[in-house]
């Protein structure tokens, strides 16, 4: 019999210990093992559970008691979640968790704890929810070069998206919509600001690309400012606006790694992602693009995701699995834009044939463009390698225009 | 160090051969081994590979030396592919294999001679070429209940039906096109018949369910049947046609399992995957829909996901991956449709006015159809729980009216 301690009953906890509690001949059975949930760490009351008798309030309880060789920490934030994971792997228990805060905060110095002790750290639930992406990256993929990465990695800002899109919704409707249907918390802040997302392109990149990369290091971006105007000049190049992370190696060493609203092609299968579910692209160089698609969050996706790592726990209890990477230093990633984005640029002014003169004398009439006179809009895709010389010939324009860019795949 | 002999230097062997050899420091640095190319199986002569010592014609070589611990079997065809992996397992080597047609064929016999032997048998490549998803569906989604599997597996098929949708091309000068291209065989009957597909399905369904499904057990229908006006009605329902392989847990504790031509919904991700791009869908009780795509086919992508299996042996030397299913039985694989399919059905007469009231009068209108007074057709699709009734119906028809049935995945 294998002993698992729960820390954490909120949505993802309790989703852990009902799978392994209701499904437990099923587990077991895969695992060839009885898998035993022994404790449940939540400082609330859950009295009228048909398992009630298996919470405790007190960590060392689990610190303490041997028999328990697994715990998946479910609690969420980097504390107390960070000192109880570390202390559980220094006394020699794997810990599996869904806690992408954790991970993209601490994810190397918890690897390199679990190491020393010979025990596993395992994460598969915090990137992409439900869908397998960490393992099949690592394992699966193995015998390639991971080289550029690309994720739908938040549901609440897809949804909202999504709803502007198809629905021709503004943004401030989707996201009431969004909030009143629970796929997006009462402050949404981490969701559209992008931190969420941010979070997972750490992990994404440091398990790629073998650094950690920290949650500051990416240039992180929401989508508040994308208007249903975006969204259809998007729309006449066909493309639509997603919520991208996105990770790449340089030449030089560096890799660039970022969160923005991004133009994706209609071609591109990334495009088709739609709703609440998540999508992480990678690039090998011997597979090329692999995708991996589903439910990126949920009670029961997440869960069983998190279950999956505790049965691969059990069943390497005494070996370790390749799943780590090295710490990461200040100047590893490129804090420049990737220089072969081409960029969607938008300018307007009110004075519209001013903006037009300007346009023809600075670009020219051979870059594909939308005009919109009523707006007093043009709208424009860059070539690759522009972003300098953007700079350079939008300082050309006179006074009274605005410019707003946003990144694409194309 | 531990040496590795592969069986076949063919398109995906010498991929095999070249990631191995070429990519030799960092595969050896991932497995923390040397990992040693001995011996190259092939009766034809390459002398003039960098590599070209390495090349035998006899088998006996690779069985009798007890230091070859793991052998990659990338030859194709169940003889004699058959007879040397059940020797090379019945002698403690480990196998892995990129061959659909002997797992599909012989998988869980050989599945059980490697647990009798305490060796493992790993066939990622078999399916989805460089996609990873057999390992994904067994350890990342292994707290769930998998009751569902659609794919698209078969990449000739799905350029061929993606040149008809998008470029409005027939059948045959799509074929024609994919066989100049090299997308297509000179004799291209597996992948246009379904053949191939069907096998996929077989090791799918197979390792999803946990019984071994035959060949022989799965109703395969190609798309040398699919016409541009078949195209052009599913697009007027809002579908793409794909080829489709299919299993479905049931009821019974009975499976169906099928490949057929299929009307997909634009709204389904699978609708996006274009060219010679593969996908596979789940359904997990747990995680619901989750999807895997890339390359199906190709020397790299394929050969890196023999390497994967090839380095995941290594590593588990003395374990034994859990990768397995029973074997299956005559009545486990239901010949009927799964009863819940809507079908897509066309009428054709030459007396279109006579189709038209024989219609009102059997089927009413409250189907939406499309109806066509130039060709004399009449396109609609039933609701869920229609075929015995369609059949029933379409024996009210009087004589002389065409009835053309496709699957739809609505």
């Amino acid at each position: 019999m294998i002993d698992v301690a729960i820390m954490g009953h909120g949505v993802v906890g309790s989703g852990v210990a009902e799978i392994l509690i209701n499904h437990n001949e099923r587990i077991s059975k895969r695992v060839k093992n009885d898998v035993n949930v022994k404790y449940i760490l939540d400082l609330r009351d859950f009295d009228s559970l048909p398992y009630s008798e298996k919470f405790i309030k007190d960590f060392n309880i689990i610190l303490s008691d041997a028999d328990v060789k697994v715990v998946a920490e479910v609690m969420g934030g980097v504390n107390p979640a960070y000192d109880f994971v570390k202390k559980c792997l220094a006394s020699g228990k794997s810990v599996v968790t869904s806690n992408k805060e954790l991970v993209a905060a601490k994810g190397a110095e918890l690897i390199k704890i679990a190491e020393d002790n010979n025990v596993n750290f395992l994460f598969e639930a915090s990137v992409g929810g439900g869908i397998p992406v960490l393992r099949p990256m690592t394992q699966c993929m193995s015998a390639n070069e991971i080289d550029e990465i690309w994720g739908i990695l938040n549901g609440t800002t897809n949804y909202i998206l999504n709803k502007m899109i198809v629905d021709n919704m503004d943004f401030d409707t989707a996201l009431k919509l969004a909030q009143d249907l629970g796929f997006a918390e009462k402050d949404p802040t981490a969701d559209i600001e992008g931190h969420d997302a941010c979070r997972k392109v750490c992990i994404l990149a440091a398990l790629g690309f073998g650094k950690h990369v920290y949650p500051n290091q990416v240039k992180t971006e929401g989508i508040t400012k994308i208007t249903l105007d975006d969204v259809a000049y998007a729309d006449s190049f066909g493309c639509v606006i997603k919520l991208i992370g996105h990770a790449k190696k340089l030449k030089n060493g560096k890799i660039t790694a970022s969160v923005a609203p991004t133009l994706v092609s209609r071609d591109c299968i990334l495009s088709g992602v739609n709703g609440v579910f998540n999508a992480v692209m990678l690039n090998g160089d011997q597979t090329g693009e692999v995708v991996f698609y589903g439910k990126g969050a949920g009670k029961e996706a997440t869960a069983s995701a998190v279950v999956a790592d505790i049965m691969d726990c059990i069943k390497h209890i005494n070996a370790r699995k390749y799943l780590s990477w090295e710490d990461g230093d200040n100047d590893y990633v490129d804090i420049a834009h990737d220089p072969k984005t081409r960029l969607f640029v938008l300018l307007k002014s009110e004075d519209f044939d001013g903006l037009l003169k300007q346009w023809s004398e600075i670009f020219g009439e051979n870059i594909q463009n939308v005009k919109n006179e009523e707006t007093g809009e043009i709208a424009f895709i860059t070539d690759t390698d522009f972003e300098s010389k953007l700079r350079e010939k939008l300082s050309l324009f006179k006074n009274g225009i605005s410019v707003k860019t946003l990144k694409t795949m194309l």
